[in-house]
C-alpha cells in the first residue's frame, strides 16, 4: 500500500514548487509519492499579514484538485491556512513551520529561527507561543533576504543567512537552527555541514511527519474546532 | 538502505514489551527494523519520580547494547531518562509522551491525557509545560489503573480509561485523546473506533516520529545542553 | 471636524448589518458618522477557522470601498482579518473581539465570554492568549446558539445565553460578561440590566475604542508586521 | 449630554497637572468636559513602590472631591490605586499605564516602553504581565530622567529619551513607542513625527478610553475583586 | 547574637495579633525574639484592594516604630504593603502570603489556596501569578468566611473552611493546603492532622523564612526597584 | 530538640563535600547538627543531565544511610533527584537551586543566576520555569568554568566569575546574583560585598530554610506525586 502526500506551494511562483519537491523528494520513504502543485491564484511570494489573508482562495484550490492525498502539506514557514484547511478535510494537514518546530523540540533543547524579512518576525513568533514552543527558541531573526531573492541563488543572500546562523550560535547559544522560509530549502545540508548542529529545513520536516502521521493512520479530527462546515 | 530503531522499555515487564513491539510493528515501514530491548535493572513498572529516577541505569544499558541503532524510541509516557540518553548518543531519541503530544498538536487544537494513577499527574503536567503544549492540554486524567493491572487484561480496567475518556470528551471539549501509559498501546484502535475521535498513543506516536527523522537525516545535537560529558 | 468610521460586517447577512448598525449609532458621538457595509462575498456567517479564512477577500473589498473612513471596525468577534487589512491601511482597525477584552479588562478583574458554537472556542482562547488577556478571561463557554439563528429572535436561543451567563457568574466567578457574537448586540443592554453586572458588546466596545483612537490621532504602525507591501 | 471626565495627577506637582490638562484638552471630545485635580498629600513624584504605597491617601480623597465625575483617569504610568479606586465608585477608573498598553496593542503588534528611573521597570513589567501584554512588549527601558526633571525642559532630558526611543526601534524591533511617564505627554507628537512611528501618551490614552467608556455606558463592576466594601 | 523578628498585623484588630504571636512563638528558634505590633492606623480587617490601599499608612508606621528589628514579617495574606515596606529598610520583609507558597512548593507540587471571601481570590492569583508560583497553585477557593468572624471562634466558620479544604483534596488534587488568612493560623495544627496532609499557615511559614533569611545574613536589595528612595 | 539537617553532595568529590560543609556550618542554628556526606557512586561533577541521571543512585544511598535527619538539603544546584527523594522520606527535601531562587525572590524583584557551563544553562532556565521563578530571573549566565575547577581555588576562575557577576548588574539589571553552582559557596561574602548587593548561594540558602522547614514543623506531602510508592 502506497500514500501520497500532497505538498503545496501556496504561493504562485514555480521555481519555489522545484526547489521544494526537490527537498521532499530526498526524504520521502519508498512507498512514498510525493504530489506537488502550485497555487493559481495570489500572491508571488508570502510575506506579512496581508499575503497570508490573500493567499487562502489559492491554497484551498489546490488541495481540493488532490482529493486521494492522503496527507498535505503547506509550504510556506508562516503556516498559512492551515487550520482552515483542517475544516476542509480528514487526511493529517501540516504546516512546515510547525513541522521545524516540533523536530527541533526533539533534538535540541534550545533552537533559533532565521527568517527572510523582519516583518514576519512577529507572526513567527505568535506561531511559536500558539504551539506553544516559543519556550525553546532563543530568538526568531531576520536575515532581511526576501523570499523571492532566495530564488536568484545569489551569494549575497546566502552570506546574510550564514551571519544569523552564526549570530544564533554565539549570542542566543542555539543548539539548532530552524531555517524560517521553504525557499531556503536547499540550504539545510549545506550548513548543517558547515555549523556542525542541526539545521532544519521546514519542507523536509513536514514530508517526514507527514509519512509519519499517514503511516500511523493518525487523522486530523472531526469535532471541535476543526469539525467540517 | 534500512534502518533500525530502538524500542526501550525502561521499566523490566518483558510483557509490556511484547504488546509495545506489536504497536511498533503495525506502524513501522517496510525498510524499518523494529528492534526492542527490555531494561534488566530497575523497577517492574515506573510510576512516579522515585520509578523514574531508579529506571535510569537499565535504561541507559540497554541503549548501549545496541550502538548501531539509528533512533531510540523510549516507551514510558513519562519520558523517562530522555534528555539523559541524548547526552550519550547522537541519533534521535524520542520519549512516547513527547511524541503522543507532538501528533496531537498537529491533528487537534485541544487535547485530553488519560493515565494511570493520579501520582503520575503533575510528572506529566511539568512535561507538558516543559515542552511549551500545556496550553494544547485541556486536562491530564487519571483512570486509577495501576500500568501492571493493564497487563492482565482486566475489563474493569478497560472500563475505567472508557469512563475518563468520555468524560474528556464531555467535561473538557477534547477534540483528540493522548493514552497516557505504554500500556495502553493495544487499546488505541478500539477506542478511536468507539469514540469517533483520534486517540494517540504513544508507542505508534514514537516510532511514526522516528522513524521520520532518521529519514529526514535528523541528529541530536552535539552543543549546549545534549553535548556529550 | 468630523470623523468617519467604518463598521464592516464581514459576513454576507444584511440583517445582521442592521442590528450592529444600531448598537454602533447608540454609541458614536455627534460628531462622529458610522458608515456600515456588508461583505458581498464569502460566508454566511463566521464560525469557525475555514469561515473566517474565507471571508477575507470580501471584507478587504469592503474596506477598498470606504478609502475615506478614518477607522474600521471589523463586526465579527473572531477579529476575522484584522492583521490582515492592518498591512493594508494607516488607519486603525479593530476587531470586536479585541475591544470587548480591552474594556472588559479596565471594569473588572476576571470576565467570561459566552459565544454560540463550541467550535469556535478554541480560536477565542488563543486569541485571547495572542493578546495576553487569557489570564483575566475565566472561561470561554458555548451556547451552542449558531451565528444565524440569533437573527431569528427565537427567545429559545435568549434562554440558552442566559443560563451560559448565568454559570459564567455562578461556577466561574466571572465580574463582567463579554458577549462572544456580533449577532448578540442587541442583548447588551437586557442582560446587563438583568443580571446586575456589567456585560459587554464588541460592536459597542470597537466604535467606542475606534473613535478615542481617531480622536487621540492613533494610527496603525508603518513599520514591522504593519508594514505596507 | 455631557460628560466631565476627572483626571487626577496623584503628584503634588502642580506644573505638571497642567501639562497632562493640556493633553487631555486635545483629545477631548466638544461634548466632553475634563476636570483636573492634583493630590495634596503625597510624594511630590512617584517613582518606585514605596511612593505609589504613600500616593494612595492623596488620590483617594482627589476622587471623593469630585463625585459627579463620569470617569476618572490616574495620570500616573504606574497606575498607582488604581484597582483600590475601583472599589470605591462605580464609574470607570483608567490608569494611563493601562490605557497606553491597550491603545499600542491594537496599533502594533510589539512595542517597547520608555520610562524615566530603572527603579520603575520592575513595576511596569510586572504590570504589563498582570495586564496579560507582557508578550507585546519587547523591553521597558529606562531614560533615567527622573520625572521632575522632565518639568524643567531641559534638553538634555529630551536628548536621553530619544537615545532610548532610538534603541527600541533599531534594537528591539519596537513598531510603536510608549512614553513611561505623565510628565512626556507633551512630547508625544514630536517624537511620533520625528520618528515616523506611533508614539503613545498615556495621558492621551487615558483621556480617549475614559470618553469611549463612558459613551458605551460601561461601569466598573461591582460584584468580585471591585465589589464596594 | 540574639535576633529580633518583627511581626506587624496591618489590620487594627488587636485580637487577631495575639492569635499571629501565638503561631510565631511556637515556630521562633530559642535564640529568636519575636515582636509583635499592631497598626494603629486603618482598616479593622484586609478585605480587597481598597484596605490594601488603606492600610499602608498605618503599617508603615508600625515598622518605623521597630527601627531594631533584624526582619519584618507582615501578617495579611494579600503581603499588603511588602514592595513599598522593602524600599523603606534594608532587613528581609516577608509577606506570608509569598512563604506559605514558597513553603508549599518545596513540600508539595500541588496545592490549593483556602482564603476568606471571594473578592480576594483574583488578588491572591495576581499574586501567585506575579511571584510565578500560579503553576504550582490548583486553585484559590474562598470560603466566604470574612476575616473577622474568624475571631469569634464560631464553629460554622470552621465548617466551611473545613468544606473547602476536602473539596481541594477531591476536586482539585491538592497535595497541601494553604491556609489564605492571618486569621486561619490557629486551625492549621488542626486540620493538618485530621485530613493527613500539610496545611500550611502563613504566619508560621513568614517567622520560619523570616529566621532563616537573618540567619544566613540575606538583606533587602539596595539597588534597583526596592533602591532607598 | 535538636535537630539534625542532612547535606549531601551527589557528586563523589570530598573536597566539595568540606567547603559546602563550612558554608553551612556558617548559619545552622545553635540548636541544629549538620550532617555531611558524599555519594559513594556517580560522577566526579553533576554537569548536564547525564550526570544527573547518574547520580541518582548514590545521593539515594546516602540518605538512606542517615534514616535519623530531619531535613535533607541536596547539594547540586541542578536540584538533582529531589523530585525522587520525597517520594522516599517524609521529612523536608530542599534542592540548593530552589532555595537560592525562593530566597532571592524574597529580597529582590529580579536575580540573574551565575553558573558554571553553558551546557548546564538549559536545565537551569527549565527548573526556574518549573518553580515558575523564571519571570523574576533575568538571565542565567555561563562562565564557563567547569565544576571541578573551582576546587582549585584558580584566581582566573574567580576572575570569570566575577565577569559575568559585573555583566549581569550593567546589562541585565539584576537586583541580586544567585551563584549556580555549590562549588562557589565559598565566594558568596566576597562578592557582596565587593558589587554591594546580595549575592547567594545556595547551600547556605538550603540550609537556612531547611532548618526553618523543620521548625515550622513541615513535611513532604505523602499524597499525590510525592506518595511513597
Amino acid at each position: 500500500m502506497t500514500r501520497r502526500i500532497l505538498l503545496v506551494n501556496p504561493n504562485t511562483t514555480a521555481s519555489m514548487t522545484d526547489k521544494i519537491a526537490a527537498a521532499a523528494g530526498a526524504v520521502a520513504g519508498p512507498d512514498t509519492t510525493i504530489v506537488t502543485d502550485t497555487s493559481r491564484d495570489g500572491p508571488a511570494s508570502i510575506q506579512g499579514y496581508l499575503d497570508i489573508a490573500n493567499s487562502f482562495t489559492g491554497l484551498h484550490a489546490a488541495m481540493r484538485r488532490h482529493p486521494d492525498a492522503d496527507a498535505v502539506v503547506v509550504a510556506c514557514f508562516d503556516d498559512t491556512g492551515v487550520d482552515a484547511l483542517r475544516c476542509a478535510t480528514d487526511v493529517p494537514v501540516i504546516g512546515i513551520g510547525e513541522a521545524a518546530f516540533h523536530v527541533a523540540a526533539m533534538i535540541a533543547t534550545r533552537f533559533s529561527v532565521v527568517t527572510t524579512l523582519a516583518r514576519s518576525v512577529p507572526g513567527i513568533e505568535d506561531n511559536l507561543r500558539r504551539y506553544g514552543l516559543a519556550a525553546r527558541c532563543r530568538r526568531v531573526r531576520a536575515s532581511e533576504v526576501p523570499v523571492l531573492a532566495l530564488e536568484g541563488g545569489d551569494p549575497a543572500c546566502t552570506e546574510l543567512i550564514r551571519a544569523e546562523i552564526r549570530a544564533a550560535i554565539d549570542e542566543d547559544g542555539a543548539e539548532a537552527i530552524v531555517l524560517g522560509c521553504a525557499g531556503m530549502a536547499d540550504l539545510m545540508a549545506m550548513f548543517a555541514e558547515e555549523f556542525g548542529l542541526p539545521v532544519i529545513d521546514g519542507v523536509t520536516a513536514g514530508v517526514a511527519l507527514a509519512e509519519g502521521l499517514v503511516r500511523m493512520g493518525a487523522k486530523t479530527t472531526g469535532i471541535g474546532a476543526y469539525a467540517p462546515a
